[in-house]
């Protein structure tokens, strides 16, 4: 079971790294991160750099792909090395995933035209406006693509997969080791449960403003 | 504020990442991954490695520090480079923290001695066997000292953590902007939880079973 994941410069860490800690542990993953160019990648925070071990064009017939997310898409869009690896990886995977932003991409490189798909909740309309049937779920599975909503989402995501491909027993147990029984502090992960006040605030600052 | 999180060879990577993502949104929050020595680190997947952008020796006074885990931690509880800092930046640090196993290594370094703490669930009686007063909850708090249970509950420390440094409404932003509203597509993240099954599969495989 090879599994690639999408590095580039301006990800948001824990949109690869979630999903990373969960596909890692399936039996026998051969996981390998990727990018256009090989080497250190700096996430959008700026202060924690991911190693890309091997460049795109090194990387076989993976079975999983994982894109994450990160304001770092915007540039991944237009980067036809990456545009092209997506379509050619997609036709041969057996599931072809995001997280994030992430679906930003795969709509970029055609791969969700009139595909029910999600993405970061400031993120939606984007994503429906690059062809894709956006849907407001926490993870979102048509066909062999699987899409999750914004940064953390991919956790879940990851876990859905894992049940998918090793059944539930696997997934339980990966969802065990890595002790994920969440209890947030607040009730304010998505823009149906946050105080009003604060999704106003992430909704001006948003670099999806202007389109939102 | 200077947050310092602690980077060796054999961590788990989402326990750094996660609480990562969350306190690097802190307004001003200046983040640093430091290690014994600079340079890329693997995790203990062995497919990912992250770099610290400086030594240990060059990290100044933190405000916070945070100490993951895996199963690195078991050669940095002898590394006295590790237990050396951990003990120098304790003393003017407002917040010490770890997540999963990384309280093995603040409890090795003498900083957990009496002190209410967790771990991963798995390791909760190496925990008490160094001093500490081991607790079965998700986060504990005692004085300065905060720590999270097994790899992904760091993620809900450090959102504690921001609503005790900048504020509730500043933490549920932090919140939003992660789309932290989790989702687990199973009832398996803790032994409380887990179907008995699982629960001894992890315990009888894991590296701690000559202990519990």
């Amino acid at each position: 079971m090879d599994v690639a994941i999408l590095l580039f410069d301006g990800m948001a860490a824990l949109s690869a790294t979630g999903p990373y800690e969960v596909l890692s542990r399936l039996p026998g993953a051969n996981v390998v991160f990727a990018a256009a160019e090989a080497g250190p990648h700096r996430d959008a925070q700026r202060a924690l750099a991911l190693v890309a071990d091997v460049a795109l064009d090194d990387v076989g017939a993976p079975d999983i792909v994982v894109v994450p997310g990160g304001p770092g898409e915007i540039e991944l869009r237009h980067d036809v090395r990456v545009l092209d690896w997506l379509r050619e990886a997609h036709e041969t995977t057996t599931w072809t995933t995001s997280v994030c932003t992430g679906s930003l991409v795969l709509a970029a490189a055609g791969l969700l035209d009139g595909v029910a798909a999600t993405s970061h909740w400031l993120a939606l309309d984007e994503l429906a406006r690059l062809g894709a049937t956006a849907v407001s779920d926490r993870v979102v599975v048509d066909g062999k693509i699987i899409t999750a909503a914004g940064v953390s989402a991919g956790i879940d995501m990851a876990l859905l997969l894992a049940s998918l491909v090793e059944g539930d027993l696997v997934a339980q147990q990966i969802q065990l080791s890595i002790e994920y029984e969440p209890e947030p502090p607040f009730d304010a992960g998505s823009p149906l449960s946050a105080p009003p006040v604060v999704v106003e605030l992430a909704r001006a600052t948003s670099r999806f403003a202007r389109i939102t």
